[in-house]
């Protein structure tokens, strides 16, 4: 089956799913984007995506395309469309299509809006999650507000590609104080050595993950104690266990940093909980509209 | 006239001129520029942006779309078919099209190229330059690595608009230890009141301007003092003069800094003088093949 891409309005064959030259998400990075998880045809957490969505297109002041209960039908009819049971869905806003200028367009100009979705093998995380994976990490050199989730992630790919090259899954950014922020498409946590579950605050330093978000709900659900502190690369190594967790990798377990095997090198009891519970807490299956009723 | 895109080996009307949607230069600003004035016809200072070029492409581990000799050839046809006289010719190169995943694609694909051309009536610089330009200041949040031409110009677009709504026209940046590193999309220069030109120094912090280069050697030859170190905004205040320079303004002196006049609110002597001689000892007309012979 030919995968289906949605671009401004109008669904696309994948191959011929174009954007002009002059989109500004192309010239400028000027666009954001989320990637929503979708489990057995559908979507997880589209509420608080789309919320995330909103909060991001705020900070830069760009227009939403649509209410975000379009957005959510949208979405949907891509997953559709595309027959993905299990896989994610991508959607990314542009400040639209405008002569290559600096400033905002004036007068502005519609933004662009794409979604596209894939299928992915449910097998490939959970095998991952069974061995664990290893992480590297690599000075943050990121601009002051990634909790804007924005398409400008060079920096991110440069880590990305450093941790594929030494045998790695992902790569941890540490900021100048030796903490770590996060990974380069992931949040980090640790379990230190008196149980306690950690990560850092969402300040402007990392990602307002909504898997990040669920699983810190989940924690205090089962009566875990949670900080929400920045960690050290110290502590890691020092810790119990750790993890990373993404809409996209969910709560994977980290059993490597920097070539060093943490612990035992199996994955630790909280990540394979945490893990195995994850979508009990998920919003799985409501819409943008449920959820604000 | 309809204006002419090159998109990846194929010139084509403007408005058809698209990139596909998985372009990595869309969804991860993973894809570096150049902009290269056009005068009488001719490139200025071409072997230069090329050569910025292929250091931008090293650092990310791009590789090069085509030799530098048969880039400049598609900038010179870019710019005749759209018969720009004066103004500035485009390239951004991209690191392809794969499905979105962070990593470099593994295999490799073709790199992305697109050029475009525009004209500018020089009576527009021209003018600004006869009363000066308005700049604001702005804490530079940007990522460490600005030294690479990539097109992750979010935080340049925020800070553009800001001094626009301040009725300004360029915004500069100013790092954490109080010194300026540069504008939004020009490199920020003064006269101190010893007539000492000043400008920071090309480390990771600034753009390599092609301009700003041209200019360093302008002075020299006029028997200028010049010193490349970074300076703070009360050294604005107290200094005889200032100016910003870049591809698209050349040498645009500056009067007034957050709303407040600098000295008699004039365009100062060495700004002017510098921007009257510059396309004297910028290499006006010669291509890529000629400065390297």
């Amino acid at each position: 089956m030919s995968r289906i891409a949605y671009v401004n309005g109008r669904y696309l064959p994948h191959g011929q799913a174009g954007v002009h030259i002059e989109d500004r998400g192309f010239q400028f990075a000027d666009a954001v984007y989320e990637v929503c998880e979708v489990k057995d045809g559908l979507l997880v957490d589209e509420g608080r995506h789309l919320q995330r969505l909103t909060r991001s297109l705020s900070e830069i002041r760009m227009a939403e395309p649509r209410h975000p209960a379009a957005l959510g039908a949208i979405l949907r009819e891509v997953v559709r469309r595309n027959r993905v049971r299990n896989g994610i869905v991508y959607l990314q806003v542009t400040r639209g299509v405008a002569p290559r200028n600096h400033p905002f367009p004036n007068p502005e100009v519609a933004p662009g809006l794409i979604v596209t979705a894939r299928s992915i093998n449910p097998a490939e995380g959970r095998e991952r999650a069974r061995t664990g994976i290893a992480v590297i990490t690599t000075p943050d050199n990121r601009w002051e507000r990634v909790d804007i989730k924005s398409v400008g992630l060079l920096p991110n790919v440069l880590a990305k590609q450093k941790a594929r090259e030494a045998g790695a899954f992902e790569a941890w950014f540490i900021d100048e104080n030796d903490y770590i922020t996060e990974g380069s498409s992931t949040n980090a946590w640790i379990v230190t050595g008196e149980g306690v579950l950690v990560t850092r605050p969402a300040d402007h330093s990392i990602l307002r993950g909504v898997t990040r978000m669920v699983v810190l709900e989940t924690a205090e659900d089962l009566g875990m104690t949670v900080e929400e502190r920045p960690f050290t690369l110290a502590e890691v190594r020092a810790g119990r266990e750790a993890f990373i967790t993404a809409s996209s990798t969910l709560v994977m377990p980290v059993v490597k940093v920097d070539g060093e095997t943490l612990g035992d090198g199996l994955p630790g009891p909280v990540a394979i909980r945490l893990r195995s519970v994850f979508h009990d807490h998920a919003d799985y299956g409501r819409n943008w509209a449920s959820l604000t009723k």
